[in-house]
């Protein structure tokens, strides 16, 4: 049987260094636990558009439908901000959302007990925080048609188009319950049910899949202004949340605020199972570009090697050994190992990114 | 010459309680500052369906076209959850908004140091903390077309459309601009011009109000997920923030939570200069109807108050007489005095939504 193949794309910003430091790893698990890679290794976002005058060309679109998992690191930067916006960086990652059809995007926040002071929140409303944000990740206002900037009269008028259908909304409540009861077993779904049909439709969609499949689950709706607001008084009263793709986006990176660990988070999205029985799978860590500490040794690699923790667990049905992953993690961090970003506190030692590789390597 | 005339709406759940908060506050303004005002009061939201069999009637409506200032409750509850959507309680609310153009929606979100220990966030993070949210309120996503759930193959599909025209982009950024110019001349305008375009057209219409005509304010673009973001992490980088409905309702909930001060934060709704001169404004507290604790006495009636003190400010340009108003409230605070919703700290007199209202009259 052949090795299982991984398909990296660093990206821009830090995404390359970041990136570096999980291929140690990778390494470590061929070498060590006899566990080889296929690794190939591409551009996309702004480094693709530099080379091939698109953010996605399509041989690595291509490639990244044939490989067990993709490894992404981030997309875009201020050099690219005036570009076309058929052309810009995130254009890139969002065609390999949308064709390879990663419906479930899955995005933990996590509070790291060594970080809990990092948090602008009270330590005891983020301590041992963990929950789940199950986000939809291929539909709804990112993709619908009609889209664009259109001339009406004498004023232009820029529209885009939120669209959910039922088999859509099905799909993803699923993946969330799935989860719930690998969990707390509880899911809370958020929508606009009072002012927006599609949140009418999700919401009955969500209840009709819990009702039919998932009684034993509990099951909460919320709309999701009120859930921005309980997410920022008492994160912990959630275990799973299910949202939209424009709401899963600001909800997941307010709730990875939260936890005080940005540069400590991963997420996983996932599509449907391949002929292998292996879903669809990309990784990547929640936290952007930061072009702004780009090439200074700066940036936290653990979201991103956090991320090929998940990609073990959810890829490869390596459970323990992606456990194994994220103990080494917690262990540098016990041991006082910092990156720029999670400086400030007494008796900790500050380390540059491949320094926190090469750490976590030797944890392993 | 007339008085000046108010339409109180109080609506749903603690609405009316608060509602008749406010009511000894105008009395007090008509026998102590001859400040008289001609006061009506109609349902609106479930309250108005129990009757009428709509969340606001006809002549409901045309009243409130007529008056100088709407004072609004609160409308909805769990009661009215299984209505058919174009009858819910909120649907009441949005025929103001929209068909009184109230275009402008100002959400300050304001510390009260006597409550900064309420926050979820650390003291220095919100101790202080001022900033306006104007967020657009009569287009977007909650009134484009078309809308809707439909049926497509066999299953249904459920619609909703983001509209921005030029022109309603333009007016929300000068109620910004203009605000921004009597605080700490600051605009942080925020949209997602990565994914979506009528973001892009967003971002272009306010930089172009700002080099045209408000070079001197400072304005900067953020995306709203990032904005979220940074609104959980340090809010002081804010000063004022604009941006469109739907994003505007979770971010200003988010920042408003954030302050520990739900229940004592105000908004005003303003459209165009009628024929007096005056704005079409409506106002109402941040909070919902919190069915939950209605008819107990517990609900905090400042939001409210200080609700009808921006109706002050912005309807009868009585700065002055807001201010007298705003001290009065931060008076009864420092005393100690506390709603249900805000005790907890030791040396506090807890006080029922009457006595509250009492207080704030006797500190007048
Ligand atoms: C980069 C951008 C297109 C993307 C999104 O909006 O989905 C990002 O914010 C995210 O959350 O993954
Ligand atoms: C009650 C509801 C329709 C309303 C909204 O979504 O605008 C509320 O959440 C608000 O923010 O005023």
């Amino acid at each position: 049987m052949s090795n299982p193949s991984l398909l990296i794309l660093p990206g821009d910003g830090i995404g390359p260094e970041v990136m570096a430091e999980v291929v140690k790893i990778i390494d470590w698990y061929g070498a060590k636990r006899g566990m080889a890679f296929d690794v190939s290794e591409d551009l996309v976002g702004g480094a693709a558009y530099d080379k091939h005058g698109t953010p996605l060309h399509d041989d690595t679109m291509a490639k990244a439908q044939e490989v067990d998992a993709v490894l992404l690191g981030a997309v875009g930067g201020p050099k690219y901000d005036n570009l076309d916006f058929s052309v810009k960086p995130e254009r890139g990652l969002l065609r390999l959302r949308k064709e390879m059809d990663l419906f479930a995007n899955l995005r933990p926040a996590q509070c790291f007990d060594a970080l809990a002071d990092f948090s602008s929140l009270k330590r005891d409303v983020v301590a041992g925080l963990d929950i789940m944000i199950v986000r939809e990740l291929t539909s709804g206002i990112y993709f619908g048609e009609p889209r664009g900037i259109f001339t009406e009269g004498n004023e232009r008028v820029g529209i885009n188009t939120q669209r959910y259908t039922e088999s859509e909304i099905d799909r993803v409540a699923r993946a969330a319950f799935e989860l719930a009861r690998k969990r707390g077993n509880r899911v809370c779904s958020m929508e606009k049910a009072n002012v927006m049909e599609s949140g009418v439709l999700w919401r009955e969609v969500v209840q009709k899949v819990h009702d039919a499949d998932y009684p034993d689950v509990e099951l909460s709706h919320m709309y999701a202004d009120a859930g921005a607001m309980q997410l920022c008084r008492w994160p912990k009263q959630f275990d799973v949340i299910v949202t939209d793709n424009l709401f899963g986006d600001l909800l997941s990176d307010a709730a990875a605020m939260l936890t005080g660990s940005l540069g400590m988070l991963p997420s996983a999205s996932l599509g449907l199972p391949m002929a292998n029985g292996r879903p669809k799978a990309l990784y990547e860590p929640v936290h952007g570009s930061a072009p702004d500490i780009a090439g200074q040794g700066k940036a936290n690699p653990i979201a991103c090697i956090l991320s090929f923790a998940m990609a073990l667990r959810y890829s490869f049905d390596q459970g323990a050994e992606a456990t194994r992953l994220e103990k080494a993690v917690e262990q540098v961090l016990a041991d006082g190992l910092r990156t720029a970003d999670l400086l400030g506190e007494d008796g900790v030692t500050p380390v540059s990114t491949t320094e926190m590789g090469d750490a976590i390597v030797a944890a392993l």
